[in-house]
């Protein structure tokens, strides 16, 4: 029997109930286009398709949208070249692109957390998780800048952003992907679980940032490690790759990775 | 004649057509209150209000709220120890804190930007202004990497971030201050006015910066330096610093900085 993409979307959304304006969907190609191979990834570049269509794979499963909006539309990018010649890549290679970005994150647990806990080695470290972060103890303590170091090694980055004081010994944090790192997110969770960092992807940089802030002009032991959206969620993707690997024999899936999109100059 | 608040704000918004939803507003402190000296700040941060308070200013214009979300709501923050220490403090010492956003933004020209500009002595380099970027020609063309240690050095900043190659030639930028580095606003931009530069303040990872991935992995010509929210937006505070000074000679008027909310580990 022949795997269609509408099989592995099945898959995927087993057991999910998604958002009624979910943003998952089959951005391009045909449900019931046979499947050769899948690329998962956190963003569908254009290199990442140059590579799919080379390896021969037809399904490209990505975090984020091709066209560099959150709700895929495309009416406004109209004889936009750059839009233009990765779509028309996309169309003339046949080459189906599925958004898993609401569904992964309504798994139990979170997948995308999940992936980006245990890049970083610290699973045992976790003491429970909510819907939006998981909760993290570190009996004994441990300076900020160490858990930066860990985190750049962890994860292969080459930086992070910080708000507060290096020298800050953590014991509790909170670590939320994606753009889960505004306020209305962490500041609640800051003074409920008792935590003394927040370990972030992205948010806006006048809610949390100066939360922080403030909080270590009043001489509170807080801060704030913003490590980049991507390296938030790329983590969660790869480990989704290893579980339709396993699930899919029939066809190969391979993770496929890009570089951070900022560097620091 | 007691100049009260009531007649700053007067004086700010005049000719100022506000938007219906504006966020504008005295967020602390009573309009009549007579003015005994002015601070003005891109953000309102603890340090600026105990600075203005040993300095026996009453009145802090800021660009941004003072409570970590743009509206300035703060029922979600009732019994947060940060807000409320922060809060009992404005209180206290009777500092009326006036956000001046969207009025300096509909300056003509918006005077955030012209700020900007300013600051990086780049005045006569304005081809044109629209009203959500200014548009700079750089005859005989100037590094990415020139760019990027030109407006390191002139705003006094320890780092941008780049998408792109740093050895690229520039001809043509726009410049985006504050949280307009999106892709609805930079994208149109790139093509209609021809640019291979954006620099912007702030914006969604996913959106611009992944569009000058594509562009520079289809080959184009294109990159994007983002400089921070409040790198991008405090040198506007400045200049109506300076403004208000010369308007209102009857009490000091002082602008105020604060060190870069992240720093780079």
């Amino acid at each position: 029997m022949n795997l269609t993409i509408q099989h592995v979307i099945n898959h995927l959304t087993a057991k999910i109930e998604l958002p009624a304006n979910t943003v998952d969907q089959l951005i391009t190609g045909a449900p019931n286009q046979p499947v050769t191979g899948v690329f998962v990834t956190f963003m569908p570049t254009q290199h990442v398709i140059e590579h799919a269509i080379q390896r021969g794979a037809n399904l490209i499963i990505a975090h984020e949208p091709p066209f560099y909006n959150h709700h895929s539309h495309t009416d406004w990018l109209a004889n936009d070249p750059i839009y233009e010649t990765k779509r028309r890549l996309i169309e003339n290679a046949g080459i189906a692109i599925y958004r898993c970005h609401d569904a992964i994150h309504r798994f139990q647990p979170d997948g995308i957390t999940e992936g980006l806990v245990q890049a970083l080695g610290w699973s045992s470290s976790v003491e429970h998780s909510k819907p939006e972060a998981d909760i993290l103890s570190f009996p004994g303590g441990m300076t900020v800048q160490l858990i930066a170091e860990h985190i750049k090694h962890s994860l292969g980055i080459e930086y992070v952003r910080l708000t507060g004081d290096p020298k800050m010994v953590c014991n509790r944090a909170a670590i939320l992907v994606g753009f889960r790192g505004n306020g209305n997110l962490t500041i609640p969770l800051l003074q409920q679980e008792e935590l003394d960092l927040i370990i972030a992807g992205e948010g806006f940089e006048w809610e949390t940032p100066e939360y922080i802030r403030d909080a270590v002009q009043q001489g509170k032991q807080k801060a704030l490690l913003m490590i980049g959206h991507a390296e938030s969620e790329a983590s969660g993707m790869k480990l989704l790759s290893e579980r339709l690997a396993t699930a899919f024999p029939e066809f190969p899936v391979h993770y496929v990775g890009e570089q951070p999109v900022f560097q620091v100059l």
